[in-house]
Formats: C-alpha cells, structure tokens, sequence
C-alpha cells in the first residue's frame, strides 16, 4: 500500500458555486495506477464544502434554499462582529457539511452510483478559488 | 498495510428507512484479520446516506422531524422539473448528510462508543435495495 | 504504509462546547514521524460531533443558533419517551454533522486552509469529557 497526494483547483462562483470533481479525482486514480484504495477528497478552507449529489441544475438551486432555512443568508451573524465579514451563513452552511469526503475505488474505479458526483461547493459570498487535495490510499 | 474490499447489501423502506450494520462491519473486520485501521463506510446512490446515532425507535422519527424543517416533504423541487422525479427532498437531505464514514478500529473492535452505531438511511420515495461498500484499510 | 492510533481527551461544556484540536492532532502527526497520510479523527459517542471551520468565538454562538432552527433544545423529541432522557437535540444534531473526519496531511502538516480548524462539538445538555480517536494512515 501506499499514499500519494495530488490538488485539484476549481473556480466557483460565489454563494453556491459548484464544481463536479468526478472526472478529475478519476483521473488522478488512473494516473497513480492504483487498483484499491480509497480517495480523501479535502476541501481547503472554511467557507466550502465537499459532498456527494446527483449533479443537475435543479438540485443546485434546491441545496441552497434548504440551507437558507437553516443559515439565511440575510441574517446578522455574530461572525460578522468578529470581523466585518459578511459571510457567516457561508461558514455555518460549510461547517455543517464538512469538507471531506473519503470515497473507496476498486478495480480502478470510484465506487459511485450512477447518477452520483463528487461535488465542491462555494458558500462565500465571493466567487474563489479553491483547492481541493485528493489524497490516494491504496495499492 | 493492505486493502480489502466489502459490500454490504441492506433492505429499507421508503423515506427514512434506517438500518443498522455496526455488526456487519463489525464481522467483516473479523473476516479480514485486521487488527488496526478504519472502515470507510460509503453508500453507493446519491439518495441515502450514512452517519452513526443511537439506534432507537425515537431518534427514527425524531430525525426525519428535524430533516423535514430544512427540506420538506411537500416543497416543490427544481429536481422534479429536471426528471419528473418526486424525491427531491430525499436528494437534498443526502447530500447534507453525506454518503461516508471513516470509523477506526483497534484491537479488532470499532472504537464506538456503547449508544453508538453506523446507521445506513434511505430518504428516497421508494423502498429501496442499497448497496454498501466497506472498505477496509488496515494490518 | 502504516497505521497508529491515538485519543485526544477533552472537557466539553454542555449543549455547544466546542473545542479546537488542531494542534494536538498536529502534534500526533509529528510524534508518529509520517510524513504523508490522513488523520481520521472520530468522536466517540452521539451526542457530539466533529468538522472543521473557523475557531472564533462568534461562529460559536452562530453555529448553535442555525441548528436550533433545526433541532429545537425546547422541542419534544421520541428519543425522551424511550429513555427518560432530554438530549433529543443532541442527538439529532450529532447524527446530521457526523462524527468523523479525514483529513490529509503532506509534509508532515495538515493541509488545512489558514482560517480552518479542526473542531469537536459537544451538544449533549451536561458538560462532557469526550475521548476523540485519531487514527493516521501513512508513511
């Protein structure tokens, strides 16, 4: 077994900006030549997060109005008084999510279900540039 | 260190079905001689997901409760428009949740705690037949 | 490759105590001498939960306040009927953050974005000493 580490760079739009990584995190399970393992995919940063969906337009507008009822967008954040931020929701939809995902792969491929993608989303309230490390366990 | 790979098949009723498979893992650890390492639990579909919680009739329904305040049952998704699907909440309580699990074990045992076990939930429509792969990375 | 199993201990204050453990998990990392890897940090137990974001005191009361728009403390849950109890929220709140995270780490440091911690959240309604294992995979 052993361990190898790549970095995928996406821009996102902002609030809810998303990125299907699929192919890309694919890509990199060909190129290490690996058969078995798992892939950590890790999102950099605080105000991102990393999950699975089925990856089509409307489910990118219904994400984000569920998470307005649970962060809206407008209220007033106590993180905004530490810093004059103004993206507290993003921080508090990202932590709620998480930023890492550890998807297996066998027979040199990921294990997902068809209508099923690796996808980052921005919550800031500035379109970013992300990175997101794809680190390789297997063998 | 090595790799193996698993799948667990599960039956589950339509929107929430839960179901627990702590003991199945716990058997497949067994099965492979591996004495220290993680699980990495992954639920194959993009409208179900995985997560540990106390495996009792209450928190089946509290759960759901609380899920239905952030993506209810009855909205209108922009999912539906897409696919004439009517699961569109299922898809956005997934992918909150997440489809993954790493959980570590030592001395051949899941270091969770005693009200604690890894619980697969099927938020979709319809009964679903799902398919978990347990990958195990471990010596 | 090889893998090492360590417990971080923390003293959490009830209902939201949160504690950053980023440097311990740091800290471990340098103690085993692996140089490329992941950390699986899991929290045992659920009524707690682990992920990442900003450690600054007003994401802390932030936080809290999006998942009481979710899982009410004053709501009456099932999970009181079974057992007598009164952390339904705890519970449930657990169960939708997840008590697991892998993150990787190269070069011998966590590749954590500057303003990203790793965090454990207690939400159970006593103060609890919790027993976090971080489990790295690596060489």
């Amino acid at each position: 077994m052993r361990v190898e580490s790549y970095e995928v760079e996406v821009e996102l739009e902002a609030e809810q900006g998303f990125a299907d990584i699929t192919g890309k995190v694919q890509e990199l399970i060909a190129k290490s030549g690996m058969r078995q393992g798992i892939a950590v995919v890790f999102n950099v940063g605080s105000t991102g997060a990393v999950t699975t969906m089925e990856f089509e337009p409307g489910l990118k507008k219904d994400i984000p109005r569920a998470l307005e009822r649970v962060a809206p967008r407008s209220e007033s954040y106590q993180h905004h008084l530490t810093w004059g931020d103004d993206n507290g929701a993003a921080h508090v939809r990202a932590a709620l999510l998480g930023p890492s995902l550890a998807v297996p792969f066998s027979s040199g491929k990921l294990v997902l279900g068809t209508w099923q993608q690796i996808v980052v989303i921005n919550f800031d309230t500035r379109r970013r540039h992300r990175r997101v490390v794809v680190q390789l366990l297997g063998e």
